[in-house]
């Protein structure tokens, strides 16, 4: 009989979820551990990985566990390290063996990727996504990840890093400076910190004297959502704008691989037609003919806060 | 024994090229058809490419013919069909069913896809790419086309059609009309067509009072590339434009599926340095810093005249 549970890791900058999955995407047993450990502390940090996964599977014993599955930032399919992850001090600017440290401890395959294509994974036997062949997920959180699949598989690319569509270019000429050094980037925009910082700005030129958001000190995305709630022009003009670029993109990535869906993931994703509405239009605007009002953008079917873990032990089927 | 040759088809505007193939490249036997036949000739051209089939194969015998690979405007992996081929009077807003066909007729499996898959497909098999398992193909002809290869594999996507970048967004705000019906499409400025475009647009100007091109009364992308060999300046700042945007484009197209190498095809291509530099400054200029410098852009190594049947051809193997 095969092997009945997966464990998933997802891997975060402050905390590092850690759950037991089965088959029908149930988590019987999880758990949250630390993610902060100093610079010199990464094979520390893995043996309370390895610690938590033993005592989280005692009860139904380490033999029923087929797979361990890792999200983690520059997460790499093919050689089962953390590259260079600037948010871990463990992981700053070095190589993290994860997969063959955790492998030798434990005696189960280990596999590695990065959070958004543990995502799309996850969605693809879990969510949203079921039966896709083709479809790109985007999370839009802090900043804008994407996996993407194609024919059934996560596209991994030559080097193991493929999609990074948040840093494909959205708006060219004066675009917003993003992290990655670059300008017009759409995470620079259609992430949390893009939006609230288009509110700010608009705020911030005197055209919005009436809106709500004037009060706030230090507008979050959350905020906007709100004030788009009570109807504050100032918020839904964010959401337009900021749904326009995304569909903008989203047309130049339709006509790279003719996806199904577009699968939306992470907070904007929350706001709903907010988002979705003017996301839809722009990318219909922006399509070849043979593919207008043809690609579904749909928001994910996962609970966000099983999503990571789920996607992550997705990895390990 | 497996069977020893395969039978490529190319599907042009005005001519149809056919031709035997071998497993190392070799073209035994070509030749080349009408493809100008009436709205309602669609089986007229069809029969009249299985009889050239059957005479190119003759002497070997069509049981050595492993199997029909054929590319075609909006040629569909999937159906088998030309969908709606403006330029074939007999596919112009209609489906013709080339692969039920032309299997029925002969008796040996037909694929069908597009031009540009083709010609990926055959750079993989005989060309540039050989031995590469991510790369993409941008062939720079009248039109912008392009064949991605991921994991060893064409990408077709959802409905087949794929790999349209000629239609991405290159150049946002007044970006110039595409036929397509769309601002700003790569094609409108990387085509042969473009190029032409962007030297008259400039000559009109009067910026370049001396350029040896304001002798020609119909400027072609030949023309820009003989008088950027004589050292026109204009000529050689059409070809530093084109190059900055077909960089910026392929920045996207990295971050989308991170290949091994960009591979490009046809007229423009043969410009040599004069785009391959720009294009090679302006991508890195625009990639994450895990890329800069990785990607190659690498020039076509197929022969143009046998390539459309050698790609074409290494789809049937």
């Amino acid at each position: 009989m095969d092997k009945e549970y997966v464990v998933g890791v997802d891997v975060g900058g402050q905390t590092t979820k850690i759950g037991i999955v089965d088959r029908r995407g149930e988590i019987p047993a999880q758990t949250v551990i630390s993610s902060k450990y100093g610079p010199d502390e990464g094979e520390k940090f893995m043996d309370a990985v390895c610690d938590t996964i033993k005592s989280l599977a005692a009860h139904i014993g380490m033999e029923q566990i087929q797979g361990i599955g890792i999200g983690a930032p520059n997460g790499n399919y093919y050689t089962g390290m953390i590259e260079d992850a600037p948010n871990l001090p463990w992981a700053n600017g070095k190589r993290v063996f994860l997969k063959q440290y955790i492998e030798s401890k434990l005696n189960v395959p280990v596999t590695v990727t990065n959070d958004a294509n543990a995502a799309a994974v996850g969605e693809m036997t879990y969510g949203a996504a079921r039966g896709m062949k083709d479809f790109i997920m985007l999370t839009l959180g802090t900043g804008v990840g994407s996996g993407i699949v194609i024919n059934g598989a996560l596209v991994y690319g030559h080097d193991g890093f493929a999609g990074e569509l948040g840093h494909t270019n959205a708006v060219r000429h004066n675009g917003r400076r993003c992290g990655c050094g670059h300008d017009g980037c759409l995470e620079a925009y259609a992430s949390a910190i893009g939006v609230a910082k288009t509110a700010r700005e608009w705020l911030e030129s005197g055209k919005y004297p009436d809106s709500v958001l004037g009060d706030i000190q230090e507008i979050t995305s959350k905020d906007v959502f709100e004030a788009a709630l009570k109807g504050d022009k100032l918020a839904i003009d964010v959401f337009n704008y900021t749904g326009k670029i995304l569909g903008e993109s989203c047309a130049n990535f339709v006509a790279f691989s003719a996806p199904e869906a577009i699968v939306l993931f992470g907070g904007l994703a929350r706001a709903g037609e907010f988002i979705f509405k003017p996301m839809r239009e722009a990318m219909n605007a922006n399509l070849l003919s043979i593919w207008k009002d043809k690609i579904a953008i749909i928001p994910s079917a996962l609970k966000e806060s099983d999503a990571a873990i789920l996607g992550a032990g997705a990895l390990a089927w």
